[in-house]
């Protein structure tokens, strides 16, 4: 029988069970794919004019696994004008034996949202210096809400400096009840993060550097999430060059469209220099050394995320019936 | 509200309708198709060794059209040891205003199954000879039948010669109540086939041209449908080569893994002497002179066809409700 899940259905099984289950698995993801255990083909995509919209299918298994995953996810920027979220999306969950359909999981582009947050927690997790003082957070969208929310598990600081183009979404932001165990500055100033803040995620859909070279402090670590398609940049390639420690959760996506790729066209750091994410978390040696060098992971999205969310979600709702 | 039609639903539709509905909008289809208003990216592929299966997703869309459709189809050929069908498969549709998904057709692959064996009604309708004194069926499976079956709609002759390997599927084939209304006799010797029919299907999973040159008489059409993928072959590269009318339902797929496509390699055929199907049905000019020429249409299947077949489901089973 087919199991069809429905958002509510999924928000409930992802907010009742520990993040840390979630965190696990997606920390598993990563070190598989980092060990090639995970077949990953080439992202399909449809591109749409009028109105504009960009949908992407992104699939894969890991080997001699029981499933398959497919995810379907769309962005239609002008929905909104239509009383309709921009991001649209489905999982579906197969059988690698037989090839039968187990599970659709219609979760409207929930389920990217969580494992991207997800991801950004394991970066910090393995990467932030080892006393964080305040948190910086670029952007104040549903992604940089998640981001935050999920740092709570990985670091004790509470302090948040938030940076954003726009007072009335910085107000919400600070305001959000799922964040009221921060203590939170709105700014739109780039450089109050920058200054105060030696743990930054960047979240923003930004075809600029934001973050620049000489403002980060020493110690500090920076996870950008934002730019996973080309022609987006959220840090300047002279940062990623001056990094100590650089991440990628996919070397190949980080190189061809991720804010790494700036410098490693631009001849800064050889790509020989960059670890994948899958690694930091199996090998200490690969993370930082003391609490002055500078790392910098770079997060595209990667569909062992999907696949290790999709395979989650469907056994904790066999377990619930 | 998400419609999610399972097979039974659609097989009622599909068989309590018009075959000939089916029929123009599948030429429509494939008209699009050839005056290139149909966006169809490259397949995405999952291959997987233990058990042996394949997962193709096929997507696309009309341009100015309300939808896009994706299609997961997979074939895992062990299946059937454990009282599975080897083939399995969905139809999603979705709005290409907004990418909401507005309809799961859970059809196992019926829907290509149809689609497929319509595309060869079509090809049959615009290019066999004006007088069929015999059909000839290639094949004793699924397709065989349903080629044979949607015939009806575009030929009166009921005469056939079905060839297969074994007299156990011929008698199967010969026996299938679906097909009472023809006359059918079973072979093992393809030469029967060549020397009494003049419309010919070929449907099979072979490796090896069944059909040669030397052996087709003067006024026969040709359909070869069962070479879908690299390495299968039914017609020999000379009668690609000696055929008049040299016709594909996508010149690109089938130059690269069709029938065609060996006849191409061998520099036998220019690649501009193949016409597209749907330049067929338009164009009268393009279709045989006379009852002498011989045609062949290679089919490799199309993602317009499943986008046509899906919009067709969903919109009839909108208008029981």
């Amino acid at each position: 029988m087919i199991e069809t899940i429905f958002l509510p259905g999924i928000k409930e099984i992802i907010e009742s069970n520990s993040p840390g289950e979630l965190m696990k698995i997606i920390e598993e993801g990563f070190v598989w794919y980092a060990q090639k255990k995970v077949k990953v083909p080439p992202v399909g995509h449809l591109g749409f004019k009028s109105p504009p919209g960009d949908v992407h299918i992104k699939y894969g298994y890991i080997e001699g696994d029981e499933y398959y995953v497919i995810k379907i996810a769309s962005g239609f920027y002008e929905n909104p004008t239509v009383g309709l979220p921009p991001g649209n999306g489905m999982m579906l969950l197969f059988s690698q034996k037989t090839g039968e359909v187990l599970s659709i999981l219609l979760d409207e582009g929930y389920l990217t949202d969580i494992r991207t947050a997800i991801a950004g927690a394991v970066a910090a997790k393995y990467l932030a210096p080892s006393k964080v003082t305040c948190i910086g957070i670029v952007g104040t969208g549903v992604q940089a809400r998640l981001q935050l929310k999920y740092l709570k598990m990985v670091t004790d600081c509470r302090n948040v400096v938030v940076w954003g183009r726009s007072q009335v979404k910085l107000e919400r932001f600070i305001q959000d009840p799922d964040l009221r165990q921060f203590s939170i500055t709105g700014t739109t100033e780039i450089d109050l993060v920058t200054s105060r803040c030696n743990l930054i995620v960047t979240t923003t859909a930004s075809r600029k550097a934001i973050l620049s070279a000489d403002s980060i402090l020493p110690g500090t670590h920076i996870t950008a999430m934002g730019a996973d398609a080309e022609g987006k940049q959220e840090i300047d390639a002279a940062l990623v060059a001056k990094a100590d420690i650089v991440v990628a959760d996919s070397i190949e996506q980080c190189i061809d469209h991720g804010d790494i790729g700036y410098a490693v066209r631009a001849n800064l750091i050889h790509p020989d220099r960059i670890v994948a994410l899958g690694d930091v978390v199996q090998d200490q040696r690969l993370r930082r050394m003391n609490d002055r060098q500078i790392s910098v992971a770079d997060l595209t999205g990667v569909a062992i995320q999907d696949i290790q969310i999709t395979k989650y979600v469907y056994l904790k709702y066999h377990g619930r019936k």
